[in-house]
């Protein structure tokens, strides 16, 4: 395995694009990432693209070679990649691998997704399972491992509030994100029920977007400059590995402690994080499997303001998926591009001065104690 | 890049199967293909799940876990793909990659499809895209390519409906197949026309299916023995390459020349081939582009009976996707498990007798003037 680099990221807003297609928003945040590479389409040696929703709402498929096709790559290897919430980063987590393998110098990932089309309906971790069909639908499946939580550690709803006011706050600089008013631990906590104890300010909103990174080797990397080197990029599954216990993702903390291994690392050489807060008491339990605080803590180490700009670990610098909005395809490279920018010192208003090493992490598929699949990167310069 | 090997491979019967989820059909693939290799579930490293139709159909994604999960392959990586009827085969290039860059050295493919449900509809290239919504489906496209070779080539439809007579025979000796009944040149050309000139009997019927292959390293197969050598296995998408010529897929002749070269064999050293006969055209246009026969001989080739078991170069010993039904997330992965009986030489009556080299090749998306995805595997053993 060789090293691997970032050379050259992309994104649209994410937000409301209903005038565009999957295919224009991918293929414009395509060639926003090669173009901020210093490359050509045509130098592209194979290319991922990711998509959770497509099938389900448009009946659509094979949606990447005609991303690609638009802006002029063709005669290469092209695999469309599902799965769900990580879909991006699993089409990231391919074309590193694709790199750190030798088997190209250089690739690309591109995800894009259409939320805000009235087709979507209510998420879910896979239409035909048990679970689903007797209605655990993602909020509540999320918020019994909330209420387990705020039983087990006395957390406070306030501080799971302010989460999302942190990442809110964070989206207001981040001229990219979809959602950039400031919210208050009051508005948060005023807003509608979804399921108790998740009010809607808790929960990530749909958002339509598109992102993408360019993958190459050390020798590429060396000419192009503006590098950001790839320590590690790894893609677990779970499956029932934990089921008894809501609080504890087992898969998300073996992916953590992996992930720490092979970059040689600890939570304590971090700079910055981009993690799955997909409802607020996603990313305090995730604060806890990437061990920047102790277990149990997580919810406190929120309402410290520690993850905020300008704290001990800043975490979702872009705004998150709270701040951004979530749209599965796009998200885990979303991750990758804010780090990415942060580690260049590029981020303006939300930089982390002097940020080195940043991680990436990502979730998709909630299952009855466990995950279906969790993905995570390390970059650093 | 090291070699590889296939030790395993599984396949539930392609036909109708309403009784049976995805992930059963799916699951108890994989699970015949690691018993066949004498592995466990647990030895599985990395685990690529392909599907085309389920998001459409079934509004479900992140089967692949399931799928892996129902039989306890949990804690690895799976990433679901999908790459319209090259799905399996392009589940199959990933496996292939993930154990010749040494990333790991055990991986399963799977690949699984229900195309007998009612919501099925008309398969196209992708749902949004202006074609399709004009009208041109896949017997459309395929149908215009036909009348072209025809008009080019002075063929005739009674060479076409050969193709049929050949893939459906073998398929008699098949108990995999879906459609097993003999059918005659007559029967072929008196079938209902679905677009002039392909009756319904050129048209490879859909299928319910699931198949599933192991894929290691040297070191495991020198242990497990019984393995088939994977010579190299290629996947290239297409794009509008040649796109005023109906009757040759660049993509195609480009996959095919580019194979031989990696694997340092030509045409003539194959002796059995599975090939992506969606309709009978294509496999005389597949005879042309593998270089088994000239570029304008293909419908006369097959109508030699040059194709046939105990031909000069037998094609679709399994029955091909007219005899055994076509579920494209499965299909790819079908065409390397029939490779592999036959080097193994355990194809019962439909072995080619000392079969020692095989291909396998699949395209999916038709376009106007390529295809979008060509994928082919080598074998020898």
């Amino acid at each position: 395995m060789t090293d691997v680099a970032v050379v050259g990221v992309g994104m649209i807003p994410f937000g409301k694009h209903p005038q565009k297609t999957l295919v224009d928003m991918g293929s414009e945040a395509a060639y926003l990432a090669i173009k901020d590479a210093g490359l050509s389409p045509r130098q592209m040696e194979i290319g991922f693209f990711a998509n959770a929703f497509a099938g389900r709402v448009f009946g659509d498929f094979t949606i990447g070679q005609n991303v690609f096709w638009k802006i002029g790559i063709n005669r290469i290897p092209v695999v469309n990649v599902e799965n769900a919430c990580t879909s991006g980063s699993s089409a990231f987590f391919l074309a590193y691998n694709a790199v750190a393998a030798g088997q190209v110098e250089i690739a690309i990932a591109v995800g894009a997704e259409k939320m805000r089309v009235p087709e979507m309906g209510l998420l879910n971790s896979g239409q035909n399972e048990v679970d689903t069909q007797l209605g655990l639908v993602a909020p509540a499946s999320f918020a019994m491992r909330a209420m387990r939580y705020i039983y087990e550690y006395d957390a406070k709803p306030e501080q799971l509030a302010q989460v999302s006011v942190k990442n809110r706050r964070h989206s207001s600089l981040n001229n990219l994100s979809g959602f950039r008013d400031l919210v208050s631990i009051e508005d948060v906590l005023a807003a509608p029920m979804i399921v108790d104890p998740l009010t809607r300010l808790m929960c990530c909103p749909n958002a339509d977007g598109a992102a993408a990174v360019v993958l190459v080797s050390p020798a590429i990397a060396r000419r192009l400059g503006r590098s950001v080197g790839v320590n590690t990029a790894l893609l677990f599954s779970g499956s029932y590995e934990n089921p008894q216990d809501q609080i504890c993702w087992e898969t998300d903390y073996r992916a953590c402690r992996t992930a720490y291994e092979r970059a040689g690392i600890g939570p304590e050489d971090l700079d910055v994080v981009e993690c799955h807060d997909a409802f607020t008491i996603c990313e305090i339990l995730h604060y806890e499997a990437m061990g920047l605080c102790p277990i149990g803590e997580g919810a406190q180490f929120a309402a410290d303001g520690e993850t905020e700009i300008g704290g001990r670990i800043p975490v979702n610098t872009s705004g998150g998926l709270i701040g951004r909005g979530h749209p599965p395809g796009a998200t885990g490279i979303a991750q990758v591009c804010e780090i990415v920018t942060q580690l260049r010192q590029e981020a303006g208003q939300r930089q982390v001065n002097g940020a080195k090493t940043g991680l990436a992490h990502c979730m998709g598929g909630d299952k009855e104690g466990d995950t279906k699949s969790c993905t995570i990167a390390i970059f650093s310069v």
